[in-house]
């Protein structure tokens, strides 16, 4: 059999066995996600099943949708205190700074660091980055595929959680046939899509419906519209009780709309405000229109927070916008 | 290489064998969807590559965020004019009254039936039906690849439209490690999940987002909880300007929710409505309860008809709720 990730894996096996006996961290990054999860999950029941004393700690806690993904591994905030002697793995962790402010300062140094952001800043002593994954869980699904390591059910379903978040169920551009193959494989060892699925998007709040029900009813349409906007302003926080949480994905909509090529989200905090950005076509570079309002991001999609209130901000970004499109016309005359 | 179908994939070569050389007619049911559009395609090319005069009908038009993915396929629909004299294949299809009166008509014999409901009335002389297949596209995919027939790009990203839209996008009990296996020799052929995504998710009509803001708004919580029912009054056909192919999809929302075990959506029609049910888990028997309102379908999901007004029916959707729930303590006491 082929492998996934010759180089990685045969980098994976080489690390572990330098630290051979000694207990281990297995850090993720704040505001954690499907991915994250499922990649420490793995990595720490992985190193358990080779005997390792590992356990995993977050700056926050494990979104309500993935902590039946945990299962027994243990899993801890970092408020509750670290084990600063543990050598420190990281995962799906594009910068140190991503790891919050405790685990930072408890672990100066991180031993290894196992990512598929492209950008992410090489900051361990072993860096394991592969930039064509799909999800640091297909990396990690690839590496112990590769090396023949014990992947139970409950890191099956943990990796394949990771995947089937990370590609918006197998939706974006970095689903590949390999990306395929790893779920096909994890299913082979107890992974379970249509049980993933309902703890991730059938436990919603109706909180976060009212959200989403709130934000469709504000949606402007701009630039003979090519781009929408859809607004959470102050009122609509109080109204439904939602939470920052939430917002998540909201934006997607605004960009789902045929003829729509930039949809835009933007959230009224107290006195001040913050906005992302999301392109069908990377021709947008909407990190570039993220950055004159401070923020930044991808090609695709990018946030910005503009130190302004929502009524000061929102000529702006219509002039923003207009000029975009405007310059957009012109490049490709 | 073990093969997907072996029985089939025999009982496909034997009964296309024994027509070579004749014209074929590949049929589709109506209000077709991405299974049914993906699977005709997929057998009409198929069989041309083979030399076969294959075309395609349906009673209804390519719905639009289908239409790309024919190709230069000759699809037609029966209203321009069928040709009776060609042998019929059906796709999809569990009944022949599915195929709409015109082609029923015009086929009273169908020659071979390929379809994945389990509930399909065998009514062809050859009938390909496995049940424990996520798609038809995906009985499909294992036929052609265990006969090695020619699956060019069209064909490979038809059939993987097939398998993303019948499984929601992988996250329905159906999705098997066969699924993802099928779906990555597919990639290996041209299939290109980001692409169909992009045609089949981000192209919706901003009337479709705007009933879907008024669904949201309407939900109303019953049974402590265990039931969101969603209301499309007359009101919001007229100021969204929708039509009923946009009510695709809007049950799900209501069955999302945190707790909320039934989902439903009722839709006011003139003078008359219909309504969906749609269960987490199928000891709910949706249909059973379907029964009661002129309707039927599957445990986890079903349609009604009650011959009934809006106002009218909604006390005894209720009662009917409230009845269910209590019934279903005492079972399980």
């Amino acid at each position: 059999m082929a492998l996934y990730f010759p180089k990685h894996s045969a980098a994976f096996t080489k690390a572990i066995e330098a630290i051979r006996g000694r207990p281990v961290a297995v850090l993720g990054h704040v505001r954690p996600d499907g991915d994250c999860i499922g990649s420490q999950v793995a990595v720490a029941r992985v190193l358990r099943e080779l005997g390792f004393d590992a356990v995993c700690y977050n700056h926050h806690r494990v979104p309500s949708n993935c902590a039946s993904f945990v299962g027994d591994t243990p899993f801890f905030v970092d408020e509750d205190g670290v084990d600063s002697s543990r050598v420190a793995i990281s995962v799906d962790c594009a910068d140190r700074k991503r790891l919050g402010p405790v685990l930072q300062e408890a672990y100066p140094e991180v031993y290894l660091n196992i990512d598929h952001h492209i950008s992410n800043s090489l900051y361990a002593e072993h860096n394991i980055i592969e930039g064509t994954a799909s999800a640091t869980g297909e990396i990690l699904g690839g590496i112990f595929l590769d090396n023949d390591l014990t992947v139970d059910e409950v890191t099956a379903q943990a990796l394949y959680v990771g995947i089937a978040t990370d590609t918006g169920q197998f939706r974006f551009a970095s689903t590949t046939r390999d990306t395929f193959e790893i779920c096909c494989h994890l299913m082979e060892r107890g992974a379970d899509p249509a049980a993933a699925a309902m703890e991730l998007y059938e436990r919603e709040s109706p909180a976060k419906l009212a959200l989403l029900q709130r934000f469709l009813a504000s949606f402007r349409y701009l630039c003979d519209g090519r781009a929408c906007v859809g607004i959470i302003d102050k009122e609509a926080w109080a109204a439904t009780g939602a939470t920052k949480e939430d917002t998540e994905g909201l934006v997607d909509y605004a960009r789902s709309i045929e003829g729509v090529e930039i949809g835009v989200l933007l959230e009224e905090m107290d006195g001040t405000m913050k906005g992302s950005f999301r392109a069908k076509d990377p021709v947008h570079r909407v990190d570039q229109l993220a950055i004159q309002f401070n923020g930044g991001g991808h090609a695709c999609a990018a946030g910005f927070n503009p130190e302004s209130t929502l009524d000061e901000f929102y000529p702006r970004l219509v002039d923003a916008l207009e000029t975009h499109f405007a310059s957009l016309k012109e490049t490709s005359q």
